[in-house]
C-alpha cells in the first residue's frame, strides 16, 4: 500500500476537490490519498509572488503532516516548494510540472504548455527553464478570457482549450501537449481520443510517478545539495518546520 | 494486466537475464513480460556503429512481436531506435536511458552516469544531449579495466562501482546517481542504502514508467513528427517492418 | 535623497551589523537606509528550504515598510523572494546575487564566485542560471571547514578565502571575483589591491544600482509578468501582503 | 585523383542520378565518383524511422564496398549513419547535412534549410541540434504539398521553392540558405543569382568537403571515440560488416 | 568628483549632442564630462564592419585622452572596442549596451531591444549573444523607414517608436524595454509613464553605472584576460595606441 | 585558377613565411596567393585589443588589394575583422578559426585547440563561442612557457605541443585536434600519423574551403546582415576603405 499526501498550494476547496476526483481515478489500486488545502494563500497561483506565498503554506502543511505517508505531492502548476522540501522531508517529493514534463518527455520530444491564463504564461516558462527543458518547449498557448470560476474552467472554455491544442501541434510543432495546471485536473482524460498529439496532465502524472518513486524506493540523500540543511540556529517558524530542521530526519523504513 | 515487450538490442543471454530478473522485480502485480533477445549485432552496445546495428535488430523484432503488447521497452542504454518506433509502433515506446534520466530528474536536479566502459562515454554524453538534459549532466565517470564477462560486471566490479558513485557526489556534484547500461541491471537494488544520494537505474525506471504510460493512456500521434511515417513506396525490407510502413497502424483501443 | 529599504532575510543581527556597515560605506552621500532583520527563519541561509523561508519573511517585512523608501534591497545572496516582491512593490527591488552579478559583467566576461560553505554551491549555481548567466560563470569555490560564528567569516577565514580566490583566476579563467553572501560584506574592500583581477561583493553593488535604479526612474510594469498579481480571493494572510494583493499599488511619484 | 564512394540511402534510382549530376559537376577534375542506392528501403527519408532503416541499409553498402576508395559521402539530408560510419570506415565519411551546414557556416552566421515536406522538419531540426548548431539555425521553411514525383521536385515547384527563399531571409533574418535533401541536388545551381544571400546545397558541399578532408590529410582516429569499436563477439550479420568489426582498420597509406 | 571620457565612436556631432544633453542628465552632482566625437568613421554604426573602423576610432581617442579620467564611456551600441579597451585602459571602461543590459536584468527577466533601423537588428543580436545574454533576450525590434536626419530619429519616429515597445510587450513577452542605439538618447526620458514596462536607455545607464564602477573601486585586472597584452613587437601604430602597448599601466591611485 | 588572397593581420613577417608555405602545400593545383602583411599591429594576436589593432589592418589591406582574388583568407586564428569584411567584399572571405573548426566538425564531434599561449585561451573561448561552437568544443590547452621566437614556435616546442595533444585526447575527450594559430602553421602536417585522433590546422583548412567557397559560387548577400553597408557619411577613412562604403559592390562574375 503506498500513502500519498496531496497538498493544494491554494485555498480553493473546488480545486482541491478536482485534483482529488482525477488523482483517485489514476492511482495505483492499493493507493491511500490525504488531501489538504492550503489554509492561508490565493485562490490559484499565476505569478512568481503568489508562488512564493503557496510555497511556505505548502512547507508548513508538509512539515505538520508528512508522518506516515511515503511520498508527497505538491499539487499546483509550477511546483511552489519543491527543490526545498525535498531537501528536509524523508520521503520523495513530487510536484505537477515536473511530473507532466517527465511524462512528456517519454511521449515525444517537443512540448507545449496548454494554460487558463495569459498571466501565468512567464511563471511556467521560468518553471521549464528551472527543469532544464527549455529545449523541449515548443510553446505556451493560454486561454486569454476572464475565469468566471476557477473550479468550471475545463468546461467554461473547453472549445477555446482544444483550439489551443490545435494550435500548439500545427504552429508550433507540439510533439505532446501538457495540460497545466490543477484547474485543468481531468481534462487530459476527457480530451483523450480528440487531439492529434499525446495528452498529459499534472495530477495523473504525479501520482503515477510518486507511486514509481516509492516503488523503485531509490533512497534519500544525505549527502549533496538534497541533504537536509546543516543544522543551525533558528527561531520564531511553525513547530512542523522547526522540527524539520532539527536534525537528520530518521531513515526511511 | 499490462503486457510489456522488453527488447534486448543486444545478442547477449546472460545480459537478457539480468535484465528481466531486475524487470520481474520491478513490475507491478499483474504485468506480463515477453522477452527478446537481438537474433544479429554484437555482445553490448558501446558505440555509434553498434548502436545503429542494435537500432535495426530492434526495429525487426519489435515490428514483428508488437502486437498484443501494450507497450515496449529499448532495453539498452543509449535507447537504440527508440525515435524510430515511437513514430510506427501503435503503442508507447520507452528506453532505458530516458527512463533512468525521466527518474533521475524526479529526485534531484544534476546527475551523473556511472558506465561500464571508457569507450562508453562519449555515447552517452551524446543520448543525454539528444534528450535535451546536458545542463543537468554532472558527469559521466566510468570503469577503466576490461570486462571479463558482460553478464557478471557489477559483480566482478563493485568496489570500483561504489567508488566511482562516491567520486560523482563528492567530485562532480552529483544529485542522483544513474547506473547505466543493461549490464548494471539490478546493481541499484543491491547498492541501496550505501550511497549518499538516491540511485536509479534503467531498466526498473523503464519498467515503471511504461507501466505509467500505458495507466495513463495519453493517446498515439496521428499529426505530427511522431505520427507513422507517410505512405510511401518502399522494397526489400523483413516483413514486420514493411507492415508497419504500409499504413496508418489501427487505432489502439 | 534616496531612502532604501535594506532586510536581511536571515535572523542574524551580527550579519546586519555587517550589511549594514558596508552598505553605509557604499551609498553615495544624501542616500538613507533602514535596515531590517528576519522575525523568523535560521541563522544564515545555505539550501533551497531555507531560502524558501527567508523568501517568506522577506515578503512579510518588505510588504509591512516598504512604504516611504525608493527602493528595497534583498540583501540575502541567492536573493530570496526577489522575482514575487518585483511584482508586488511601487518600488525597484534589487538582490545581492543580481547587483553582484550586474557588476562583474561590467568589469569582465567570466567570474567565478567565492563562498562561505560547500553546501552554499549548489543553490548558488541554481540562482546564476535563474539569473541566465551560466556562461559566464567560470567557477563556485568555498571554504570547506566549519564556521564559528557567522558574524566573523571573513576575519577567521581571510588566507583560506584569498587562496580560493586565486585559484578561480588561475585554474578556472575567472576575470572577476564575487565575493558571495552577507557575512562576506565589506570584505571586498579589505582586499582590495591584494586580488589579480576585480573584485566585487553583493551589499556594495546593491546599494550602488539600488540608487541607480531610483535615479534612472524606469517606471513600474503594469503590464506583463511584473505587473502587480491580479486580484483574487485570499485568506489568512498576513496584513501586509494582504494589502498588496488588495489592488493595483498606487502609481509612483 | 581521389575517388569517392557517393551513396544514396533511399531505394530511388531517379534521385541517385541527380544526386549524381550535380556531384559531377562539382567535383574537382580529376575526382572519380562511384554511385550506389540502396537495395532495401523507402524512396526517400522524412522520419526517424526512415532514417535508422537508411542507416543500416548505408551501413551495408559501405562495409561491403568502401574499398578502393578515398572517401565516403552519405547522400541523404539527415546524414543516417554517419557517426556510426565514421567509427569503423578507415576513411573520411561524410553527410550532406553537415556538409552543407559547414559551408553555410563559412558564408554567413544564420541559415535557413528548405526542405521538400513537412513532416521532415521535425528531423532536420533533431539533426542541426545534434550537430550543435541549432543556435545558428533561423527557421526551417518547408513545402506543404504533395510531392507528385520525388525526382522532380526541384522542377515542379520551384516558384515555391523560392518564396521560401525569400521568406527565410526577410521573416527569418536567414543570412546563408541550405537548400535540403537530395531531390534538390542542383538547385542551388539553378537558382544562383536569384536570392539574395548565398545559397548552397549538400551534395556540392559534400564533394568538395570529401575532396578537401582527402587532401588534408588528418589522419584516422585510433583512440577516442571515434576509433573503431572494440573488438567483441558478434553474430548475424552481413559479411561486410562483419569485417569492419573484426578488427582495427588497416592504417591509411 | 568622478571624470567620465565619454567617447562617441561615430562622426557625428549632432549625436554626440544627444549623448551629451542625456548624460548631464544622468549623471550624478559632482561628475565631470568628457566628450569626443570620432575623427573618422561613419555617421552611424549598423554593421560590423562599421563597428570595426568605430573600435579603432575609439580607441585611438581612448588611448589619447583617457588620462586624468576616472572612467570610459564607449557611446555606440554594440559597445565597439569595449573588449580590448577594457583589456589597456586602467579605469573601468563601460558601453551603452552591456550598461543598459545590466539596468535592464535589474528590473525584470526578459527585454526587448528597440533599435532604430531593420539593418542593425542582426549585429544587435551578435552583441546580446556576445554578452552571453541571448537567453534573457525577448526580441528585437526596429524602424522600417529611411531616417531623414539621424540626430532628430526620437523626434521624427515617436509613435512608430511606442508602437514598437507595446508589441514587444504585448506580443513578445518583453519585460523590460532597452532603447537602443546612441541616436535614441533621452527618449526613455520622453517616454516615461507611456509605457507598460520599464524602460531604459544605453547613455544614463552607462553613465551611472560608470559612476559605480568608480565608486565601489574593484581594482584592475593583472592577471587573466583582463590583464594589459604581454610586451611584444609592434609597429606603425599611433602613438597612443603605442604607449598604451609598451607596458604594463600605472596602478591606479 | 582560383586567386587567393592571404592577410597576415600581424606585422611578422617570419609568420608570413610559415603561412606561405603551408598555403602553398595545401592549395589545390592552379591556385594562386597573393600574401600580404599588417603593415602596422603587432608581433602576433593574443588579446582582444591586438585583435581589434589587426582586424584594422586587415581591413585596410583587404579593401585596397582584394580586386582581382576570387576570395580571401585572413590568416590570424581569431579570424580579426571577419564579419565585417564579408559584409564589404565582393567576394567570400575566410578565416583560419572558422576553417579549422569547419574541417574539424567534419571530422569528428568534440575538438580541442591546442594554443601558443596561456594568455591567448581565454581570446579563443571567445572565438569558438562567437562561432556557436562552445557545445563541440572539449578543452583549450596551452604552451605555458615564453616564446624564444614567434617563427620558430613548433620547432622550439614540439615535444610539449605534442604532450598538449594527447591530454586533450585522453584527459579532455577530444575527437578532433585543432592546432591554433599561424604559428604553428604546418605543424599538423609534420605531426601527421603521430596523434591519436584526426589533426587539423586553420592555413590550410581555410586555404582548402577557400578554393570551395569560390568553386561552389554561392553568391554574395544583397540583403540581410551580410550584404554591404547602407550608404551614408563617412570621412576621414583610408582610400580602399572609403570605396568600399561608397556603394554596392558590382556583382561578381
Amino acid at each position: 500500500m503506498t500513502r500519498l499526501l496531496v497538498i493544494n498550494p491554494n485555498i480553493s476547496d473546488s480545486v482541491t476537490a478536482l485534483i482529488e476526483a482525477e488523482a483517485r481515478r489514476s492511482a495505483a489500486p492499493g493507493t491511500e490519498l490525504t488531501m489538504l488545502t492550503a489554509p492561508f494563500g490565493v485562490a490559484y497561483i499565476e505569478t512568481r509572488f503568489e508562488a512564493l506565498i503557496g510555497a511556505y503554506a505548502t512547507a508548513q502543511l508538509a512539515a505538520e503532516h508528512h508522518t506516515g505517508h511515503d511520498a508527497v505531492v505538491i499539487a499546483a502548476f509550477g511546483d511552489p516548494g519543491l527543490g526545498g522540501l525535498r531537501e528536509v522531508l524523508p520521503v520523495p517529493v513530487l510536484g505537477l510540472t515536473e511530473s507532466a514534463l517527465a511524462s512528456a518527455c517519454l511521449l515525444g520530444h517537443r512540448f507545449s504548455i496548454i494554460a487558463i491564463s495569459q498571466r501565468i504564461q512567464a511563471w511556467y516558462r521560468e518553471v521549464v527553464a528551472a527543469n532544464g527543458l527549455s529545449g523541449r518547449l515548443a510553446s505556451i498557448r493560454a486561454l486569454n478570457r476572464p475565469l468566471a470560476s476557477i473550479g468550471s474552467v475545463q468546461d467554461d472554455h473547453q472549445a477555446a482549450l482544444l483550439a489551443l491544442c490545435e494550435s500548439a501541434v500545427d504552429d508550433d510543432g507540439a510533439e505532446v501537449i501538457v495540460l497545466a495546471g490543477a484547474p485543468l485536473a481531468g481534462l487530459a482524460r476527457t480530451l483523450r481520443g480528440r487531439l492529434p498529439v499525446p495528452v498529459v496532465d499534472g495530477v495523473s502524472s504525479a501520482v503515477r510517478h510518486a507511486e514509481s518513486m516509492v516503488a523503485l524506493a531509490p533512497g534519500k540523500a544525505v549527502r549533496g545539495s538534497f541533504a537536509p540543511p546543516p543544522v543551525k540556529p533558528n527561531q520564531g517558524l511553525p513547530d512542523g518546520i522547526a522540527r524539520l530542521l532539527a536534525g537528520p530526519p530518521p531513515a526511511r523504513s
